[in-house]
């Protein structure tokens, strides 16, 4: 085997789950990236682990191997390989994604996890394989597709048995009967996905405000049934808009009715305080460039889908986040792109 | 006003509803056409009206024009211009789609009133204001959309106010309260659509078997509420397959996935004998050119998206319906193409 590049960088996007009607099956790939700074040490050095990390989450996001999301991921892949530690490596952690706001920082973990296994193992994985892998650890794929892959994403898995899926978190290394300690390899072709079009005059606004959800919380609040009629409501409105996303010039008329949710956005309006008012109020009538607003994943963040005006509708958003009661919700907001180029490796040296 | 031509024609293509998982949603267009061969009489003409029809429901249908759903469509636009009758006329139907099978027969119908009023009485109508008078009559756009506009159609009614669609049927003209004769006429906007790409080496074959299903019987069997595991099931293969079905090659693995639905096909089963068999032994492997299998609307025909093989599949699923109890079932097929132009009027003279 030929001698790896000492040093390689990877680097995965942002992303937006939940777009509009599309709950748990459409995401966005923004302008906004995890990056991970890789040089390999000499065999034998000491420590033969070293992490850094700056950005969001510094305070808190464990840097031990075992523990971190990343790094736990990559350990993941490689037991499957037979390799159970990731050779001798420094790793430097650029985090720009905030944590528990909806923007997918936990699937970007998971997608930059299996990048590193792939080139640290030197595994040559597919793409599609790559995706079987972060779909073991994070099962949903509407983050972790549209991170791989880049662009704008709709995914389904297929239909596993259950065994093939267990267990439902990342495997430890449990010693099997005949006493190896391999944790189960993912079965072939779990995520299915298509790229959808993009009109590249649409840019995201994402606004951030001062308070995480927990994905658990907000999935708790959730009915266990619909109404037939909700069901069609979205099923029609999904069906529009991954292909109005596409046209252009923007029929923005079109796309800001298919936008519009009844599955998941009106059980978490108590959950986003100021969102009921602003799906009603930032409309392309009161702030011309507007095509669509939606809850980003599970929330808190705010998805604005615009044309033009982006920091006046920015600020509009954060003034109603502002007002709100008890002294109201402090916020920030990027204007970002949508981006075709999903994660990637580059390798120097 | 210019003395209109004497003679024109209204065509308007065959539709399928509810492809796969796009219940209430997704409609398609097809090569098979309800034409109308009109020609005005002169004023005092007697009889006035003549309806001839040849084809399907050649015996059953009716040829008062109050009665006939196309010409009682037309007379309920012109009496929201505030025309009471057709002019002069002379109508001949002819009509291949089958009735009460699943092809849009009545959409059609509805959609060929609508033109006929239109030319009729020189409404001069606009394609959207049309659909809103389709959508006065026949409440779901999924066939109405396509057999006017043509191709692959996504749809949505906007959310109305129950005032603006009441009465729910046909308006009779009822005096109102100033003695006036005036049914309501629509509000503007009601229907909302995209015409979706469509692979054109896709073609449907339908498989039609000898026996109707009611709308409202095929509607009664589905249940209230749906578990959220089946909601996002659908979600994710409508978002999938209305940009599969545009993509050329055809990425048939995805497409048939995608078109798997839980939403009205498992309800529907016992109500067409052999369809669970043809779900599972109808595919891309089995038949080499399939691409989809699904019921057609509400059946019983069965529509198959095929690239090749049309005669052979459509075989395979007759197969499938002689062999069912009782002595078997009986069916035709037709090998249909999508069609972009959907319904149109050709004047002469």
């Amino acid at each position: 085997m030929a001698s790896p590049p000492s040093k390689f960088k990877v680097t995965v996007p942002a992303t937006s789950a939940n777009i509009g009607p599309g709950f748990d099956v459409l995401g966005i790939a923004f302008s906004l990236y995890l990056t991970l700074d890789c040089e390999r040490l000499p065999t034998g050095a000491t420590p033969n682990f070293q992490m850094t990390y700056e950005g969001e989450g510094a305070k808190d996001v464990p840097l031990i191997a075992e523990k971190n999301l990343i790094t736990k991921t990559a350990l993941y892949v490689l037991s499957t390989y037979g390799i159970q530690s990731l050779p001798p490596l420094k790793i430097h952690v650029s985090n720009p994604i905030p944590l528990g706001r909806g923007l997918g920082s936990s699937g970007s973990a998971v997608v930059a996890g299996v990048l590193l296994a792939n080139a640290a193992g030197q595994l040559n994985m597919t793409q599609d394989r790559m995706l079987d892998y972060c779909l073991m650890v994070e099962r949903h794929p509407d983050n972790v597709a549209p991170a791989l892959l880049g662009g704008f994403v709709a995914s389904f898995l297929r239909e596993l048995e259950s065994e093939e899926m267990e267990p439902a978190s990342i495997p430890r290394s449990e010693p099997t009967r005949n006493g190896a300690a391999l944790p189960p390899t993912p079965v072939t072709d779990i995520g299915h996905y298509i790229q959808l079009g993009w009109a590249q005059e649409i840019k995201a606004v994402a606004v951030i405000p001062d308070f995480e959800v927990a994905t658990e919380d907000a999935r708790a609040v959730l009915p266990d049934v619909y109404e037939r009629a909700d069901v069609i409501y979205n099923l029609q409105r999904v069906a529009v808009l991954t292909t109005a996303l596409s046209r252009s010039p923007v029929n923005t008329d079109l796309v800001f009715r298919a936008m519009s949710d009844k599955v998941h956005q009106p059980y978490r309006k108590h959950l986003i305080p100021g969102m009921a008012e602003m799906l009603e109020q930032i409309t392309p009538k009161t702030y011309p460039g507007v095509v669509g607003i939606c809850l980003s994943g599970a929330g808190p963040t705010i998805l604005v889908l615009a044309t033009q005006n982006f920091d006046k509708i920015a600020e509009a958003v954060q003034e109603i986040f502002e007002r709100q009661p008890n002294g109201g919700i402090k916020s920030m907001y990027k204007v970002l792109d949508v981006v075709t180029q999903g994660a990637k490796t580059e390798y120097s040296d």
